[in-house]
């Protein structure tokens, strides 16, 4: 940790002095390769080495190593799906032709997820283009029970996008067409294989962003964002995809296509039927396309990197940040100091400001630069006054804005690296939020490595993660379900943002009671009666 | 009209020029009545003389003519349901004691719509208390096979909360109970059957606002506007409720009580169900209780009133608008010259502003005063160099705030008192937004008294509003369905706020394709199945 040299600056000299901050203290090459991970073309560039993986060597081995099978890790029955035949091969070949992957080598990246903690052992992976090649596709399935696994980018994080048997894979990497873009209103309509990244940069060009942003925008499709209801960097300002996302065309498990992609504001006509598809992780229907409605671009974006000398003066400034920023607010994550460290220690990021037990980022996004600064200012001025805050970096420009964000994003980068990563997603009362942590830490003593919390804060979204040397069922034993029960004990929810996907899908009934529960097998039964759809995923097995 | 004395003020005096504009033009007495109707405890207030009310008396008289009953004016027929007994009387008695409410002049007014435009012949209303009571009586009812019909406010505007035939009437007007409210989040639980008005002064005291108003919020029910999908006037800003909403405690027609009230801002665990319910109209369960997202509220508040020369010149005026007012623009409504009329004739407003073919009312809402009232003097600055608006006023204090909303709030009574009125709440893109309005002109004649357009322009709502001396088949003939082909043909919605409800559930069908409306009827068989739940509303009668 490289100690500020000045630990307090004037307010009045904030803007200026950002640029000789960073330039200081962060080598270049050590921010080069910042980018939002999973990077394009590289969905598994960061390697972890999770409990779940059969390490075939050392973390730092240019082979990754193998990924133990789902079916062999996991106590998982099949479910009496059909076996795909030669026959089905040529009827996928009729209904996609040219574009029914079956080479082995192609398919693992597929059959892994990009943590590489499960593994399936799918035989065909199909890349329809059209809405109705998807709708003959799931016609065909259906008739002949074969299972399908649904696949945007496969950035998810809890095994839900890729097989855990043989489903059929049924990728919409080749269904990314924009559609329409309304320039007046921003609203963006498009196929679901969309890369986000792609997207921004196409509405940014139009002078419109995004309403949502996050860590693998390189790799993740828009119609999986929407099947997982990702939350990510721009949730405290733009909220949830349940009201950006306008419309949407869906292929149910019969082939029968479902087209509200309706691109208007306001629809009051009979329920709100695309909101079942949202989160629903591919289990209840296949999103081809989506209408979603895109915030200006704002003209101004500042980054403020501050040190916090405890959680109560975190939750303090966020506070404040609340009242004095106001409607430029577009960001507030939190980062204790241990994950300063691991980014420190495993990609050479160095922090920007001194020493501190917890870190804040606050963004601002607004349509003026002066008033922006303006406000950031008496901000600064109010939280260092008030101690709040004892040392803090500003970036006005997108190059040393994009390098502050790089400290935020790439610790799950940083976490994989140092070791077996235990991950968690929690929504917990902003006030109880590092709580958990600090008990964890507590509770797990030596047996963890490290035992980190970061997050979106202004969302009450908690990331916890705990890392060691190497899997143990002991540690395991101590954390599970110890974090689940403390998370249920405080109303929270065991999966924020992440979703529940295979690996979680067991431990919905601490954030869900019973008769929920039941609605959802039930509506799960009437979409998808004979089950194709994703299945193992997001529910529990019926008893 | 009373024309404005200057047409064109310098930008620099326009907020201190505002008073005196108001002062001149609008007398006291004009606007001391305003108030958004319906107005706390008079949810009738503002009684219109529509196509269904068969007309006792001129509409001046001091007794409201009797509304003619729904079974006889409409072709519908009364579906299998039990009758209620004096056994279900005494057991309703057991369940809410002294709340089982069974006198006829009481009933009479939850069996009529505040526009007196549908009746129903309920003989009880029952007022539960808490949750459990509401399931008690579902559970009942549902053993019985007796119709229930829940009511909030009973402000709907298609006649979806009064009974259609003897449905039971269920009340939230005793469940009014803020549950707890968090000072830090904002995130407020309570009863559905607060009103909103209650709820937004709550919040207002402890510095939030409630993400939604509407005109109807001195009666409304928090789980009527949840129930309906209210948009409502701060939509632009803060959007959806399918968004704003975080959880929603409902009691599905069986009396089973499905708990999602959650307060977390992010929550993917498992199918987001509370997502059904909103905008469902009852038709799926009685929501109990809501949890909500309120904003911090604005430490400012500005309004402009403006006049434009044309509908092109709105359609720049908004662009430019968002543009230049960004993130603090809250409202963004228009109303065309008739309405200006209309409101000066039956209310005694008079228009702060020259006249013009149409009117803009801008609102902003932000954190800092100077920067909002800047923002919004380049902005005057600048549609005034380029003709886009002609004249205009701003006010800062509330009451001024006031005075220029109810202009465009009390649009709805002046046409109630206008004669029978036409009423359509039409989603369309926002650049065709007037031209129904200009061919529905043409295409009726003199067959009109009146042909209105105004609404939410910024939401792309347009509230398309028709009167005549009396109610007249020929032209009812001549508005539909032409005005739901030609919304239609352009991709629009037919019910953008105002839900399909009793009245308009027969054109679903304009906005919604058959894939879509059959998944409907499913989810309705699947939450419902003996269809007890506000029947005859919200989807069509099945073939």
């Amino acid at each position: 940790m490289v100690p500020h040299l000045v630990p307090r600056w004037p307010v009045c000299l904030f803007r200026w002095r950002a640029a000789c901050t960073l330039g200081a203290c962060v080598p270049q090459s050590a921010w080069a390769g910042a980018s939002r991970t999973p990077g394009p073309g590289s969905p598994r560039g960061a390697v972890g080495t999770s409990p779940l993986v059969r390490r075939g060597g050392s973390s730092s081995s240019s082979r990754a190593p193998e990924v133990m099978l789902t079916r062999e890790r996991y106590p998982v029955q099949r479910l009496p799906f059909s076996v795909v035949s030669e026959e089905d091969l040529a009827a996928f070949e009729r209904i996609t032709p040219g574009r029914v992957v079956t080479d082995p080598e192609e398919l693992e990246a597929s059959n892994v997820d990009w943590l590489r903690t499960v593994r399936g052992c799918s035989k065909v992976l199909l890349k329809p283009q059209t809405t109705e090649e998807v709708s003959h596709i799931l016609r065909y399935c259906h008739e002949r029970n074969l299972a399908v696994n649904p696949q945007g980018g496969n950035t998810g994080m809890v095994g839900g996008s890729v097989p855990v048997f043989d489903e059929i894979i049924l990728s919409t990497a080749l269904m990314n067409q924009v559609i329409s873009f309304h320039g007046v209103s921003g609203i963006l309509v498009c196929q679901a294989g969309c890369i986000l990244e792609e997207l921004s940069r196409y509405v940014e060009e139009r002078d419109f962003i995004m309403p949502l942003d996050l860590g693998a925008k390189g790799s993740c499709h828009i119609g999986g964002n929407v099947a997982t209801n990702a939350g990510g960097l721009r949730f405290l300002r733009y909220g949830s995809l349940h009201g950006t996302v306008l419309g949407l065309e869906v292929v149910l498990a019969d082939g029968t296509v479902l087209n509200c992609l309706t691109s208007l504001r306001k629809d009051n006509t009979g329920y709100d039927l695309k909101q079942l598809f949202i989160g629903s992780e591919g289990t209840l229907g296949v999103i081809t396309a989506v209408s979603i409605l895109c915030p200006p671009k704002p003209r101004a974006v500042n980054v403020a990197f501050l040190g916090c000398p405890g959680f109560a003066e975190v939750l303090q400034t966020f506070s404040t940040c609340k009242g004095m920023l106001g409607e430029i607010l577009s960001a507030f994550e939190f980062m204790d100091a241990e994950c300063m460290q691991l980014v420190g220690h495993h990609l050479g990021l160095i922090s920007p400001v001194q020493e501190s037990p917890f870190y804040v980022l606050i963004e601002t996004s607004g349509s003026r630069a002066g008033h922006d600064a303006e406000k950031l200012s008496s901000f600064l001025e109010h939280v260092l006054d008030f101690g709040l805050v004892t040392d803090g970096t500003l970036a006005t420009d997108q190059r040393r804005v994009k390098m502050l964000w790089a400290l935020r994003e790439r610790i799950t980068e940083a976490l994989s690296r140092d070791g077996c990563v235990y991950k968690y997603d929690i929504s917990l009362p902003v006030e109880r939020l590092y709580d958990l942590v600090s008990d964890l830490r507590a509770r797990l003593g030596p047996q963890a490595k490290h035992v980190v919390g970061y997050g979106h804060l202004g969302d009450g979204n908690l990331h916890l993660n705990v890392t060691a040397e190497a899997f143990s069922a002991s540690l395991l034993g101590a954390l599970e379900p110890y974090v689940y029960e403390w998370t249920a004990g405080q109303q929270g929810s065991v999966s924020a943002e992440h979703g529940l996907g295979f690996k979680k899908k067991d431990v919905l009934s601490y954030s869900k009671p019973p008769a929920a529960l039941q609605l959802m097998q039930q509506l799960k039964a009437l979409l998808d009666p004979k089950g194709i759809l994703n299945p193992y995923k997001t529910l529990p097995a019926r008893a």
